[in-house]
Protein backbone atom coordinates (compact mmCIF):
# COMPACT_ATOMS: atom_id res chain seq x y z
CA UNK A 1 0.00 0.00 0.00
CA UNK A 2 1.47 3.92 -0.49
CA UNK A 3 -0.10 6.39 1.35
CA UNK A 4 0.87 9.93 -0.28
CA UNK A 5 0.06 13.22 2.54
CA UNK A 6 -0.06 16.39 1.11
CA UNK A 7 0.70 18.90 3.96
CA UNK A 8 2.32 22.41 4.46
CA UNK A 9 4.43 22.04 7.43
CA UNK A 10 5.96 18.05 6.07
CA UNK A 11 8.55 18.25 8.51
CA UNK A 12 5.96 17.44 11.59
CA UNK A 13 5.53 14.17 9.97
CA UNK A 14 8.96 12.67 10.13
CA UNK A 15 9.34 11.07 13.40
CA UNK A 16 6.00 9.21 13.10
CA UNK A 17 6.74 6.98 10.43
CA UNK A 18 10.04 6.27 11.38
CA UNK A 19 9.67 4.64 14.43
CA UNK A 20 7.71 1.09 15.74
CA UNK A 21 5.04 -0.43 13.71
CA UNK A 22 5.00 1.64 11.38
CA UNK A 23 8.88 1.77 10.37
CA UNK A 24 8.39 -2.45 10.42
CA UNK A 25 5.88 -1.63 7.67
CA UNK A 26 7.99 0.12 5.74
CA UNK A 27 11.01 -1.91 5.93
CA UNK A 28 9.13 -4.83 5.23
CA UNK A 29 7.64 -3.02 2.02
CA UNK A 30 4.23 -3.49 3.20
CA UNK A 31 3.59 0.47 3.42
CA UNK A 32 5.46 3.20 1.51
CA UNK A 33 4.24 6.66 3.02
CA UNK A 34 5.59 9.91 1.20
CA UNK A 35 5.21 13.27 3.13
CA UNK A 36 5.03 16.24 0.37
CA UNK A 37 5.23 19.40 0.82
CA UNK A 38 2.56 21.25 -0.75
CA UNK A 39 4.70 24.84 -0.79
CA UNK A 40 6.49 22.95 -3.77
CA UNK A 41 3.64 23.07 -6.09
CA UNK A 42 2.81 26.55 -5.32
CA UNK A 43 3.22 29.44 -8.44
CA UNK A 44 2.75 32.15 -5.84
CA UNK A 45 5.75 34.49 -4.53
CA UNK A 46 7.45 33.65 -1.78
CA UNK A 47 5.92 29.62 -1.63
CA UNK A 48 2.51 31.50 -0.60
CA UNK A 49 0.27 28.59 -0.07
CA UNK A 50 -2.70 30.63 2.51
CA UNK A 51 -4.58 33.57 1.78
CA UNK A 52 -7.37 36.01 4.43
CA UNK A 53 -10.84 34.30 3.86
CA UNK A 54 -13.42 35.88 2.29
CA UNK A 55 -16.06 37.53 3.91
CA UNK A 56 -13.31 38.37 6.76
CA UNK A 57 -12.90 36.88 9.92
CA UNK A 58 -9.67 35.04 12.35
CA UNK A 59 -7.67 32.21 10.35
CA UNK A 60 -6.05 31.06 6.96
CA UNK A 61 -7.42 29.01 4.23
CA UNK A 62 -5.32 26.40 2.05
CA UNK A 63 -5.78 28.12 -1.49
CA UNK A 64 -6.55 26.42 -5.00
CA UNK A 65 -4.24 26.40 -6.82
CA UNK A 66 -1.22 25.16 -4.68
CA UNK A 67 -3.75 22.07 -3.60
CA UNK A 68 -4.73 21.19 -7.31
CA UNK A 69 -1.28 21.90 -9.26
CA UNK A 70 -0.29 18.84 -6.58
CA UNK A 71 -3.00 16.30 -6.85
CA UNK A 72 -2.95 17.02 -10.32
CA UNK A 73 0.63 16.47 -10.62
CA UNK A 74 0.30 12.91 -7.83
CA UNK A 75 -2.38 11.90 -9.79
CA UNK A 76 -0.13 11.43 -13.04
CA UNK A 77 2.31 8.88 -11.40
CA UNK A 78 -0.55 7.24 -9.19
CA UNK A 79 -3.87 6.47 -9.22
CA UNK A 80 -5.54 6.99 -6.21
CA UNK A 81 -8.39 4.95 -4.32
CA UNK A 82 -9.48 7.64 -2.77
CA UNK A 83 -8.74 11.67 -2.05
CA UNK A 84 -8.72 12.29 1.56
CA UNK A 85 -9.14 15.34 3.70
CA UNK A 86 -9.13 15.25 7.25
CA UNK A 87 -11.31 17.47 8.57
CA UNK A 88 -13.65 18.33 12.25
CA UNK A 89 -16.67 18.08 9.71
CA UNK A 90 -15.66 14.40 7.78
CA UNK A 91 -17.30 11.04 8.61
CA UNK A 92 -16.24 10.30 12.08
CA UNK A 93 -13.27 7.41 11.77
CA UNK A 94 -13.57 3.59 13.02
CA UNK A 95 -12.46 0.64 12.98
CA UNK A 96 -14.75 -0.74 10.30
CA UNK A 97 -13.45 2.41 7.94
CA UNK A 98 -9.82 1.05 9.02
CA UNK A 99 -10.46 -2.57 7.86
CA UNK A 100 -12.34 -1.18 5.08
CA UNK A 101 -9.50 1.12 3.98
CA UNK A 102 -6.38 -1.32 4.78
CA UNK A 103 -7.66 -3.37 1.46
CA UNK A 104 -6.87 -0.03 -0.53
CA UNK A 105 -3.51 0.33 -2.78
CA UNK A 106 -3.51 4.02 -2.57
CA UNK A 107 -5.01 7.00 -0.50
CA UNK A 108 -3.77 10.51 -1.15
CA UNK A 109 -4.44 12.43 2.32
CA UNK A 110 -4.90 16.29 2.31
CA UNK A 111 -4.35 18.13 5.04
CA UNK A 112 -5.54 21.17 6.23
CA UNK A 113 -3.88 23.85 8.54
CA UNK A 114 -4.78 27.10 10.44
CA UNK A 115 -8.67 27.35 9.09
CA UNK A 116 -8.82 24.68 6.23
CA UNK A 117 -8.98 24.77 2.71
CA UNK A 118 -10.81 26.66 0.34
CA UNK A 119 -14.39 24.96 -0.22
CA UNK A 120 -14.55 24.15 -3.75
CA UNK A 121 -11.19 22.13 -3.60
CA UNK A 122 -13.26 19.80 -1.55
CA UNK A 123 -16.48 20.06 -3.53
CA UNK A 124 -14.07 18.92 -7.01
CA UNK A 125 -11.24 16.78 -5.64
CA UNK A 126 -12.20 15.32 -2.59
CA UNK A 127 -14.09 12.05 -2.90
CA UNK A 128 -13.60 11.11 1.12
CA UNK A 129 -13.66 13.41 4.45
CA UNK A 130 -12.59 11.66 7.69
CA UNK A 131 -12.94 13.48 10.95
CA UNK A 132 -10.52 11.32 13.64
CA UNK A 133 -12.45 12.66 16.44
CA UNK A 134 -15.25 15.61 17.51
CA UNK A 135 -12.50 17.99 18.83
CA UNK A 136 -9.84 20.50 16.81
CA UNK A 137 -6.26 20.32 16.05
CA UNK A 138 -3.85 22.79 14.47
CA UNK A 139 -4.14 20.76 11.45
CA UNK A 140 -4.42 17.92 9.54
CA UNK A 141 -1.27 16.54 9.99
CA UNK A 142 -2.12 14.38 13.17
CA UNK A 143 -4.83 13.18 11.99
CA UNK A 144 -3.21 11.74 8.89
CA UNK A 145 -0.55 10.02 11.15
CA UNK A 146 -3.39 8.59 12.74
CA UNK A 147 -5.26 7.54 9.79
CA UNK A 148 -1.93 5.63 8.32
CA UNK A 149 -1.16 4.01 11.70
CA UNK A 150 -4.53 2.72 12.57
CA UNK A 151 -4.82 1.58 8.83
CA UNK A 152 -1.03 0.37 8.10
CA UNK A 153 -0.84 -1.44 10.88
CA UNK A 154 -4.27 -3.69 9.42
CA UNK A 155 -2.53 -4.71 6.71
CA UNK A 156 -1.36 -8.52 6.42
CA UNK A 157 2.32 -9.05 8.03
CA UNK A 158 3.07 -5.69 9.32
CA UNK A 159 2.18 -6.86 12.83
CA UNK A 160 4.76 -9.67 14.26
CA UNK A 161 1.45 -12.02 15.43
CA UNK A 162 -1.87 -11.33 12.69
CA UNK A 163 -3.88 -12.49 15.84
CA UNK A 164 -3.37 -8.99 17.64
CA UNK A 165 -5.09 -6.96 15.70
CA UNK A 166 -7.99 -9.11 15.94
CA UNK A 167 -8.49 -9.67 19.57
CA UNK A 168 -8.36 -5.44 19.39
CA UNK A 169 -11.18 -3.30 20.84
CA UNK A 170 -13.54 -2.63 17.83
CA UNK A 171 -13.37 -5.78 16.12
CA UNK A 172 -16.18 -7.35 17.73
CA UNK A 173 -17.60 -4.06 19.13
CA UNK A 174 -16.38 -5.55 22.34
CA UNK A 175 -13.56 -3.09 23.90
CA UNK A 176 -10.57 -5.16 24.99
CA UNK A 177 -10.66 -7.39 28.41
CA UNK A 178 -8.29 -6.50 30.93
CA UNK A 179 -4.38 -7.93 30.61
CA UNK A 180 -2.28 -8.64 33.16
CA UNK A 181 1.77 -9.31 33.24
CA UNK A 182 4.48 -10.07 35.31
CA UNK A 183 4.87 -10.22 38.28
CA UNK A 184 1.60 -12.01 39.86
CA UNK A 185 2.24 -10.06 42.82
CA UNK A 186 3.17 -6.16 42.61
CA UNK A 187 2.90 -4.77 46.42
CA UNK A 188 0.63 -6.65 47.44
CA UNK A 189 -1.81 -6.39 44.24
CA UNK A 190 -2.01 -9.35 42.39
CA UNK A 191 -4.00 -11.08 39.10
CA UNK A 192 -6.78 -12.53 38.82
CA UNK A 193 -6.60 -16.37 39.36
CA UNK A 194 -8.34 -17.87 36.52
CA UNK A 195 -5.45 -16.03 34.52
CA UNK A 196 -2.67 -18.84 36.06
CA UNK A 197 -5.30 -21.85 35.61
CA UNK A 198 -3.89 -23.17 32.70
CA UNK A 199 -7.53 -23.59 31.34
CA UNK A 200 -8.09 -21.88 27.83
CA UNK A 201 -11.32 -22.78 27.74
CA UNK A 202 -12.10 -20.59 31.12
CA UNK A 203 -9.42 -17.81 30.29
CA UNK A 204 -11.35 -17.16 26.94
CA UNK A 205 -14.51 -17.68 28.98
CA UNK A 206 -13.48 -15.05 31.65
CA UNK A 207 -11.83 -12.88 29.01
CA UNK A 208 -15.49 -12.34 26.88
CA UNK A 209 -17.21 -11.99 30.04
CA UNK A 210 -14.74 -8.97 31.06
CA UNK A 211 -14.76 -7.86 27.65
CA UNK A 212 -18.68 -7.50 27.61
CA UNK A 213 -18.75 -6.20 31.02
CA UNK A 214 -16.69 -3.56 30.31
CA UNK A 215 -18.69 -2.43 26.82
CA UNK A 216 -21.82 -2.05 28.94
CA UNK A 217 -20.26 -0.21 31.57
CA UNK A 218 -18.22 2.18 29.68
CA UNK A 219 -19.54 1.93 26.14
CA UNK A 220 -23.63 0.73 26.11
CA UNK A 221 -23.46 2.34 22.73
CA UNK A 222 -21.27 -0.21 20.89
CA UNK A 223 -23.57 -3.19 21.73
CA UNK A 224 -26.66 -2.01 19.78
CA UNK A 225 -24.76 -1.28 16.66
CA UNK B 1 0.97 24.28 31.02
CA UNK B 2 3.20 21.69 31.07
CA UNK B 3 2.49 18.04 29.86
CA UNK B 4 4.69 15.08 30.23
CA UNK B 5 4.28 11.82 28.41
CA UNK B 6 5.88 8.63 28.92
CA UNK B 7 6.37 6.58 26.48
CA UNK B 8 8.42 3.42 25.26
CA UNK B 9 9.43 4.88 21.83
CA UNK B 10 9.78 8.61 22.60
CA UNK B 11 11.36 9.27 19.39
CA UNK B 12 8.38 9.12 17.84
CA UNK B 13 7.12 12.26 18.80
CA UNK B 14 9.88 14.42 18.23
CA UNK B 15 8.64 15.91 15.46
CA UNK B 16 5.12 16.67 16.14
CA UNK B 17 6.10 18.88 18.60
CA UNK B 18 9.05 20.80 17.01
CA UNK B 19 6.89 22.42 14.22
CA UNK B 20 4.21 24.65 13.97
CA UNK B 21 1.47 26.17 16.37
CA UNK B 22 2.96 23.15 19.17
CA UNK B 23 6.67 24.83 18.77
CA UNK B 24 5.28 27.98 18.97
CA UNK B 25 3.28 27.82 22.04
CA UNK B 26 6.88 25.86 23.33
CA UNK B 27 8.47 29.08 22.38
CA UNK B 28 6.57 31.40 24.37
CA UNK B 29 6.71 29.81 27.33
CA UNK B 30 2.66 28.86 27.38
CA UNK B 31 3.50 25.03 27.00
CA UNK B 32 5.84 22.70 28.22
CA UNK B 33 5.98 19.12 26.49
CA UNK B 34 8.68 16.70 27.84
CA UNK B 35 8.93 13.26 26.19
CA UNK B 36 9.93 10.99 28.87
CA UNK B 37 11.39 7.66 28.15
CA UNK B 38 9.71 4.94 29.82
CA UNK B 39 12.74 2.21 29.72
CA UNK B 40 14.98 4.75 31.99
CA UNK B 41 13.16 3.37 34.90
CA UNK B 42 13.03 -0.47 34.68
CA UNK B 43 15.28 -2.37 36.84
CA UNK B 44 15.24 -5.45 34.49
CA UNK B 45 17.93 -6.59 32.24
CA UNK B 46 17.85 -5.10 28.65
CA UNK B 47 15.65 -2.49 29.75
CA UNK B 48 12.98 -4.61 29.21
CA UNK B 49 9.79 -2.91 30.07
CA UNK B 50 6.89 -5.26 28.43
CA UNK B 51 6.28 -9.44 28.96
CA UNK B 52 3.37 -11.40 27.50
CA UNK B 53 0.02 -11.53 29.44
CA UNK B 54 -1.00 -13.71 31.54
CA UNK B 55 -3.13 -16.30 30.37
CA UNK B 56 -1.47 -16.40 26.97
CA UNK B 57 -2.83 -14.50 23.93
CA UNK B 58 -0.74 -12.34 21.46
CA UNK B 59 0.93 -9.03 22.02
CA UNK B 60 2.62 -7.91 24.69
CA UNK B 61 1.28 -5.91 27.49
CA UNK B 62 3.75 -3.27 29.70
CA UNK B 63 4.85 -3.97 33.50
CA UNK B 64 3.70 -2.46 36.57
CA UNK B 65 7.67 -1.45 37.52
CA UNK B 66 9.00 0.63 35.20
CA UNK B 67 5.80 2.42 35.19
CA UNK B 68 5.10 2.92 38.64
CA UNK B 69 8.84 4.04 38.85
CA UNK B 70 8.15 6.66 36.52
CA UNK B 71 5.37 7.99 37.63
CA UNK B 72 6.82 8.42 41.45
CA UNK B 73 9.59 9.70 40.17
CA UNK B 74 7.86 12.54 38.51
CA UNK B 75 5.54 13.06 41.02
CA UNK B 76 8.19 14.03 43.52
CA UNK B 77 8.89 16.63 41.14
CA UNK B 78 5.55 17.77 39.58
CA UNK B 79 2.12 17.82 41.30
CA UNK B 80 -0.27 16.05 38.35
CA UNK B 81 -3.57 17.73 37.89
CA UNK B 82 -4.72 14.12 35.83
CA UNK B 83 -2.50 11.38 35.30
CA UNK B 84 -3.94 10.22 31.73
CA UNK B 85 -4.04 6.77 30.53
CA UNK B 86 -4.56 7.14 26.49
CA UNK B 87 -6.70 3.70 25.26
CA UNK B 88 -9.40 2.57 23.01
CA UNK B 89 -11.62 1.85 25.56
CA UNK B 90 -11.67 5.01 27.82
CA UNK B 91 -13.57 8.46 27.87
CA UNK B 92 -14.02 9.51 23.93
CA UNK B 93 -11.95 12.69 23.65
CA UNK B 94 -13.99 15.95 22.47
CA UNK B 95 -13.98 19.78 22.64
CA UNK B 96 -15.89 20.54 25.72
CA UNK B 97 -12.80 17.50 27.16
CA UNK B 98 -9.85 19.71 25.12
CA UNK B 99 -11.54 23.22 26.71
CA UNK B 100 -11.69 21.67 30.37
CA UNK B 101 -8.28 19.88 30.30
CA UNK B 102 -6.51 23.19 28.89
CA UNK B 103 -7.33 24.74 32.16
CA UNK B 104 -4.79 22.53 34.15
CA UNK B 105 -1.18 23.00 35.10
CA UNK B 106 0.22 19.73 34.77
CA UNK B 107 -1.12 16.93 33.08
CA UNK B 108 1.23 13.18 32.90
CA UNK B 109 -0.03 11.35 29.77
CA UNK B 110 0.81 7.66 29.40
CA UNK B 111 1.30 5.78 26.46
CA UNK B 112 0.48 2.35 25.82
CA UNK B 113 1.97 0.23 23.08
CA UNK B 114 1.09 -3.11 21.63
CA UNK B 115 -1.30 -5.28 23.99
CA UNK B 116 -1.58 -1.59 26.38
CA UNK B 117 -0.51 -1.60 30.32
CA UNK B 118 -0.81 -3.91 33.31
CA UNK B 119 -4.86 -3.16 34.37
CA UNK B 120 -3.53 -3.11 38.10
CA UNK B 121 -1.42 0.34 37.19
CA UNK B 122 -4.98 1.27 35.70
CA UNK B 123 -6.61 0.56 38.78
CA UNK B 124 -4.04 2.62 41.30
CA UNK B 125 -2.19 5.13 39.47
CA UNK B 126 -4.31 6.95 36.73
CA UNK B 127 -7.05 8.98 37.10
CA UNK B 128 -7.99 9.41 33.42
CA UNK B 129 -8.63 7.07 31.27
CA UNK B 130 -9.21 8.82 27.42
CA UNK B 131 -9.72 7.96 24.16
CA UNK B 132 -9.30 9.51 20.75
CA UNK B 133 -11.67 7.46 18.87
CA UNK B 134 -13.16 3.92 18.20
CA UNK B 135 -10.14 2.86 16.50
CA UNK B 136 -7.02 0.87 17.46
CA UNK B 137 -3.47 2.72 16.92
CA UNK B 138 0.00 0.90 17.86
CA UNK B 139 0.67 2.36 20.60
CA UNK B 140 -0.76 5.85 22.90
CA UNK B 141 2.06 7.90 21.01
CA UNK B 142 -0.37 9.79 18.38
CA UNK B 143 -3.37 9.84 20.74
CA UNK B 144 -1.07 11.82 23.10
CA UNK B 145 -0.26 14.24 20.26
CA UNK B 146 -3.65 14.58 19.08
CA UNK B 147 -4.30 15.74 22.98
CA UNK B 148 -1.49 17.53 23.50
CA UNK B 149 -2.37 19.65 20.33
CA UNK B 150 -6.02 20.03 20.64
CA UNK B 151 -5.61 21.07 24.50
CA UNK B 152 -2.28 23.19 23.65
CA UNK B 153 -3.67 25.56 21.03
CA UNK B 154 -6.80 26.59 23.31
CA UNK B 155 -4.15 28.01 25.32
CA UNK B 156 -4.89 31.72 25.74
CA UNK B 157 -1.53 33.53 23.56
CA UNK B 158 -0.89 29.94 21.61
CA UNK B 159 -3.20 30.98 18.69
CA UNK B 160 -1.57 34.59 16.92
CA UNK B 161 -5.78 35.73 16.68
CA UNK B 162 -7.53 33.87 19.90
CA UNK B 163 -10.97 34.44 18.14
CA UNK B 164 -9.99 31.78 16.05
CA UNK B 165 -10.57 28.56 18.17
CA UNK B 166 -14.06 30.09 19.21
CA UNK B 167 -15.47 29.69 15.72
CA UNK B 168 -14.25 26.33 15.11
CA UNK B 169 -16.49 23.13 14.70
CA UNK B 170 -17.59 21.77 18.27
CA UNK B 171 -17.23 25.12 20.00
CA UNK B 172 -20.89 25.68 19.45
CA UNK B 173 -22.30 22.41 18.24
CA UNK B 174 -21.99 23.42 15.20
CA UNK B 175 -19.56 22.05 12.33
CA UNK B 176 -17.59 25.09 10.45
CA UNK B 177 -18.96 26.57 7.79
CA UNK B 178 -17.58 26.65 4.45
CA UNK B 179 -14.29 28.95 3.84
CA UNK B 180 -13.19 30.18 0.79
CA UNK B 181 -9.90 32.29 -0.69
CA UNK B 182 -8.67 34.07 -3.30
CA UNK B 183 -9.00 33.68 -6.66
CA UNK B 184 -12.48 34.65 -6.47
CA UNK B 185 -12.87 32.45 -10.04
CA UNK B 186 -10.95 29.14 -10.39
CA UNK B 187 -11.28 27.45 -13.43
CA UNK B 188 -15.13 28.82 -13.48
CA UNK B 189 -15.70 27.73 -9.74
CA UNK B 190 -16.70 30.78 -8.17
CA UNK B 191 -17.37 31.65 -4.45
CA UNK B 192 -20.72 32.93 -2.93
CA UNK B 193 -21.79 36.49 -3.74
CA UNK B 194 -22.76 36.64 -0.12
CA UNK B 195 -19.01 37.43 1.09
CA UNK B 196 -18.05 39.85 -1.41
CA UNK B 197 -20.97 42.20 -0.66
CA UNK B 198 -18.96 43.63 3.09
CA UNK B 199 -22.41 43.51 4.87
CA UNK B 200 -21.16 41.81 7.95
CA UNK B 201 -24.42 41.44 9.48
CA UNK B 202 -25.40 39.22 6.24
CA UNK B 203 -22.21 37.26 6.32
CA UNK B 204 -22.38 36.45 9.71
CA UNK B 205 -25.97 35.44 8.93
CA UNK B 206 -24.84 33.48 5.81
CA UNK B 207 -22.28 31.62 7.66
CA UNK B 208 -24.78 30.53 10.25
CA UNK B 209 -26.95 29.33 8.18
CA UNK B 210 -24.13 27.09 6.46
CA UNK B 211 -22.86 25.92 9.77
CA UNK B 212 -26.33 24.55 10.79
CA UNK B 213 -27.55 23.41 7.42
CA UNK B 214 -23.93 21.16 7.36
CA UNK B 215 -24.64 20.12 10.73
CA UNK B 216 -27.76 18.85 9.66
CA UNK B 217 -26.70 16.76 7.35
CA UNK B 218 -23.41 15.72 8.31
CA UNK B 219 -24.05 15.59 12.40
CA UNK B 220 -27.48 15.84 13.09
CA UNK B 221 -26.28 13.82 16.92
CA UNK B 222 -24.45 17.04 17.49
CA UNK B 223 -27.82 19.36 17.87
CA UNK B 224 -29.33 17.15 19.79
CA UNK B 225 -26.99 17.95 22.49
Amino acid sequence: MKIDIISVVPDLLTSPFSHSIMKRAADKGLLQVNIINLRQYTTYARAQVDDYQFGGGAGMVLMMEPLVNAVEALQQQTSYDEVIYLTPDGETFNQPMANQLSLKNNLLMICGHYKGIDQRFRDHFVTKEISIGDYVLSGGELAAAVLTDAIGRLIPGVLNDESSALTDSFQDNLLAPPVYTRPENFRGWTIPNVLKSGNHQLIDQWRYEQALERTKTRRPDLLDE
